[in-house]
């Protein structure tokens, strides 16, 4: 039995369309419709069988059992407002937003089955014109249920995670939110502020060590500057906490101590191990 | 016929190894001798091909027509100090430490054929263990030749990186420290703070963005501490301009400035794209 007579996939992008793809490798859902702002992008997704049929508007979400929200950060809650009226009863509503804290106090208030959700994966490089065959195999998806999340909802959002290959960490949004500030958006705003040091008649005289650590600030700009104001407070404050750190490399580099540097760098390499 | 009859290779860990497989490989030395202060690392390295024979001695350098000196980047000057009396005439003494100024003006005075090179090459694996058949291929090597080079050292020195797969970039070493500390040593010092900023709890709560801005942060600390001592004014220069551009982006999140964060996103991206 299908998990899904008919999902909507609003936003038909990197991760939208990989999960559509998904669902319909393993028939997962009888129809897979999919929506985006730009017909064209829609259009690509359903060539590329991401999906089985392009939606003209957001009344396909009218039968549908599970709509999923993949736009950019700043647009879920506004599109959730406008589907709120027009899904059934029952209808599961999840978002795939990178932060998670201002659409879940937002969504779940006015969505019953609503249950936010953050796949780590994809790349810097957006657009269903990427598409993987399944970027979330072995990669991690936070679910952060709200105490209105019945086990119903939660469990088949988790069942169908698991099935598209990802392991399930559970958190508040609040955590979720500082978590992430940590180990994606303060090395966004790290990547793209190194990037914009490196003088352009220098760009040839690099290797991999440059490259890989200005990978994500390719990124892109529009969606990426949402993610940060999206998550600004948290993202302000490791910011802070990565600015002492620095210093404290450069004042013990410019105070000749190699002792302290040494230990500095070590300190690092320690817990760069643990990452794996 | 070969270009050198016997070489000697002082340091046989990654880079050191690397350049003897290669000479090895392609027959370009009658015979590779390799001397480390470790001597089970040198026994590796003979183990694995990397060299023909362990040396016991700085002596192993007296009818040497290749010395290349492949040590950590603090003891280079020294090790040149050492052999300086025991080469003979018309050896090609070539080194391969990740700064140059210092070194150059050090031993270009001593050795009458001394030639710095930066193979930008390497990973944060150190050791011989890790061990690649070639890293030189495709990668870019920086000679840093001055006014006293002769033009058969230089010549025949082009030539050895070209037959490793090296394409060959001159420079001065003064314009080679301060290109590096923007596109190596800035990152590695970027990379180390960013690393020291996640907190342990969060490490499992992240995907390839933070394990590849932070690949270089496993670096060993002890052979990086001396780099950046070694590069000190450049770096701590370029550390200043990093923190700038890094409050550029705080203040713009902080004013909640979504222009002028999105400009300042947008410049690192299409900055990265030249990086290839």
């Amino acid at each position: 039995m299908k998990m899904f007579n008919k999902a909507v996939i609003i936003g038909t992008g990197l991760i939208g369309g990989s999960i559509g793809l998904a669902l319909r490798k393993q028939h997962l859902a009888g129809q897979v419709i999919g929506l985006s702002r730009q017909a064209k992008n829609a259009r690509l997704a359903k060539k590329v069988g991401a999906i089985d049929q392009v939606g003209s508007s957001l009344e396909a979400v009218a039968d549908a059992d599970l709509v999923i929200l993949a736009t950019p950060v700043n647009t879920i809650i506004d599109l959730g407002l406008g589907i709120v009226k027009k899904i059934k009863k029952g209808c599961i509503v999840i978002d795939v937003g990178s932060t998670k804290e201002r659409i879940v106090s937002k969504l779940s208030v006015l969505i019953p089955n609503f249950l936010g959700c953050h796949p780590l994966a994809g790349s810097e490089k957006k657009g269903i014109a990427n598409l993987e065959d399944n970027i979330f195999k072995g990669s991690i998806c936070i679910i952060t249920p709200t105490i209105k999340t019945s086990r119903r909802t939660l469990n088949k959002v988790k069942l169908l995670w698991k099935k598209l290959g990802a392991k399930i960490v559970i958190l508040s949004a609040k955590k979720h939110d500082q978590a992430l500030a940590f180990t994606s958006h303060l090395p966004h705003a790290v990547a793209f502020s190194l990037m914009n040091s490196i003088p352009n008649s220098c760009l040839g005289l690099s290797s991999s060590g440059l490259s890989d650590t200005t990978r994500i600030s390719g990124s892109d700009a529009g969606l990426w500057s949402e993610i940060f104001l999206s998550n600004r407070i948290n993202l302000l404050a490791d910011l802070s906490i990565f600015q002492a750190k620095l210093s404290a490399l450069k004042f013990a580099l410019e105070s000749k101590n190699k002792r302290r540097l040494r230990k500095i760098l070590l300190l690092a390499r320690k817990k760069r191990e643990k990452l794996g």
